[in-house]
């Protein structure tokens, strides 16, 4: 069972639940194949910064491999695991068998459409850095789209950005692009005004931010409103389509969509051939192994554990972070006792508090009784955010880009990269008689 | 021809000359229309920095429309120039027609593959941001791609960066990646060895930067040679296939082939009607105007505009900002005096000298009959371009990347997205029985 002596841990994502584990794992006389998709680790609570313009995707993120660098009893593979062989304990990729003694599957959530994968191309989700880019180039492409339009002389189609959810990202994204709206873009158009974007949230629930408390949930919707955000509560979605959001029978006409409504969990969690709940999620046992099988572990998104009184723990950075440490310590202590801990310890979640972005100087913030909104739980939001954040080098950058911008309000990383349509966009119909330039450019190559 | 008195001024393009003649015309009593297909103007001198993972394409680039904002005369239009209706001035886009009273074309240029655009794909070339992106992508792949091999017990590929052209862009390439491999990536790896990797330098001609003195070209041979490049001259590529670069009867294995031998002018060129030559170019007269049109002026890499000895202008930044400030002042003066000027100025490039960087610490600079080579030109080098980079904001964090980077060694944006394979790469056959994830992903998600 073990290599040579040493056990042989397999971690199976480099999100925060898996990169804590390998660190935490990094003293202990085991040998650790972190294996990702990615080779980077992506600071997801910042994602939003990149899909609005404020952060490059460098400034968010950091090559797995220069993270462990240090730790040398680990090796990274940048590879897509697609199973597992549970009783040769092996974990598959494309080229590369890794054999394991613990396994770690952290393979964290994606977003999802409710059983609608095909509103996934007209309204992008929010889980990664090309989601990011991709919502970026679509919101900036609006403004530019609608400026060319009424430079045609035509009668600019009015923008309105939908954003689907009403959680954390809903109202961080939301928030942002009014911001940008009514800010960063105010003084740069000749032909339309940024500033009267339509900017909607749509919450399927009776409120936003459905996890805090109820006077925090108001207060954000109240600092939403203040930012010039249309906030619909108990609105259901029941058709994306080009240019459009369906509630019902009302059509709301959308420029962009945005989806922050859904989430399910990694295919692979099902992969491992237990249950797996509507989410996808894995239910653990309280030492948060994977049930009959004490040698693997599922954290993080992934997992489905329940706190002391049965409540399903939040898909939060906090959450993974601590179950990383958590197993880590637990394959720690069982490698050094030589075996299998005759009760092990249960996973208890230490709540430290909970924080929202809303926009420039809005937040809200609760931590146990405690509940803070506006520009003191905003400052506490950055402290941490920043705080956490990977490496000095980044810390610093984004430190710099986010006093830039809170002082100029301007958007520094506002490239458009990639195409230059939008689903539903028909461009105004100019009849022209213009030289085939294809024609021309073979000419030049040639 | 004017538009209730005020000419109108279209520029094409927002690189070096058309931004430059922007801007020196934003005080003029004119309304300007600056039009290009992207929405951000990219600072070229740094882009093989993006492309070797050192910046983040957000650092060297800025919109557009934040670089001309608060001038008020100045229109900002994110289009495809199609082509030009000479008769009627007006320039063609697909949905906007611009007319004009003067016009300046600054569209810059392309790589080129002399006839053999069937390269493309398999070695790109370093024009854009989304080149340099693609560059970043295919060289950190490399790496993984070859740990992953030798993680699955085989022998690993040797890697091999080919780099095709010794002007400045290959040369500071071919240097940095050297860089890259034998310290930022050393002790990253665990089953391959980076700073094993082979970085060959081929140059057509008989020396490296051709443009420079013959000293300098041997000083820049020289620092190559201690960065571990190999550098082959009067070599000529003959084939490029994937996994390797044909030199005759030669064939050079190549993991990753990068192109910076070729530059073709844009099609926008031929497009106005005249004469070009063989690399699209279009000849001007001395005042940079378009033969039998005074009122078209050509500038930048898109111009032929030939110095008092007949010698061609280079197609670099210095020669297109003064190109753009000629113009923009020759158009100021016949606004001015109310019609065209009876005998117009000719432009005289200053030369205020030339730099190259090779790698860290390694550069060279030539001022006139002073010449200079290694730390002191490359310190040169680094104050000129971060003291031109556009933007406060963006001049603070290139420097404190390159500190940081010159101190640690590291790379900071490290990031591979998009495809995850190379062209000429075939993967090890690993026989596994995998469960299929699309079925199980579909399950997930329904």
């Amino acid at each position: 069972m073990m290599n040579n002596g040493v056990p042989r841990v397999a971690i199976v994502g480099a999100g925060f639940g898996g990169l804590n584990a390998a660190q935490a794992l990094a003293h202990a006389p085991v040998k650790i194949t972190v294996i990702d998709r990615k080779n980077f680790h992506t600071f997801q609570p910042l994602l939003y910064q990149v899909a609005t313009a404020g952060l490059s995707p460098g400034e968010i993120a950091a090559p797995i491999r220069s993270i462990l660098r240090s730790h040398r009893n680990v090796e990274v593979l940048m590879a897509e695991v697609t199973g597992f062989d549970l009783e040769r304990r092996i974990v598959h990729t494309p080229e590369v068998e890794v054999a394991y003694d613990y396994l770690i599957v952290a393979a964290g959530a994606q977003h999802s459409y409710f059983g609608h994968d095909e509103w996934e191309p007209l309204a992008p989700g929010l889980k990664t850095i090309e989601d990011a880019l991709e919502i970026r180039r679509r919101v900036l492409l609006a403004f530019e789209l609608a400026e060319r339009q009424a430079v045609a002389g035509e009668t600019a189609t009015p923008i309105n950005f939908v954003v689907v959810g009403g959680g954390p990202t809903g109202v961080e994204l939301a928030g942002t692009l009014a911001e940008i709206s009514r800010h960063a873009l105010a003084h740069e158009f000749r032909s339309i005004d940024p500033a009267r974007t339509h900017i909607v949230l749509l919450e399927g629930g009776p409120r936003v931010l459905a996890a805090y408390a109820e006077d925090l949930s108001r207060s954000a919707e109240e600092q939403l409103k203040q930012l010039g955000v249309e906030v619909r509560t108990s609105t259901t979605v029941t058709k994306v389509e080009p240019g459009a959001v369906c509630l019902g029978n009302t059509r709301l006409p959308a420029t962009v969509v945005l989806w922050a409504a859904g989430v399910a969990a990694s295919p692979l969690g099902k992969a491992l051939g237990g249950p797996v709940d509507r989410a996808g999620r894995v239910p653990v046992a309280p030492d948060l192994s994977f049930p009959g099988h004490p040698e693997i572990f599922v954290i993080g998104d992934l997992a489905a554990a329940k706190d002391e009184s049965g409540k399903l723990l939040p898909g939060v950075a906090p959450v993974a972070i601590q179950q990383g440490r958590f197993v880590a310590k637990l394959i720690r202590d069982e490698v050094k006792s030589g075996g299998r801990l005759k009760t092990r310890p249960e996973f208890h979640y230490w709540d430290k508090g909970s924080l929202a972005t809303i926009g420039r100087a809005a937040a809200v913030a609760q931590f146990g009784r405690i509940h803070i909104s506006g520009f003191v739980a905003w400052l506490s939001w950055l402290f941490v955010h920043i705080l956490f954040l990977i490496g000095f080098r980044n810390r610093l950058l984004v430190f710099i880009q986010w006093a830039w911008s809170y002082f100029t309000y301007e958007r520094g990383a506002r490239l458009i990269t990639g195409r230059t349509d939008l689903p539903g966009w028909t461009p105004p119909a100019v009849p022209i008689e213009a030289p085939d330039l294809e024609e021309i450019r073979s000419g030049v190559s040639k």
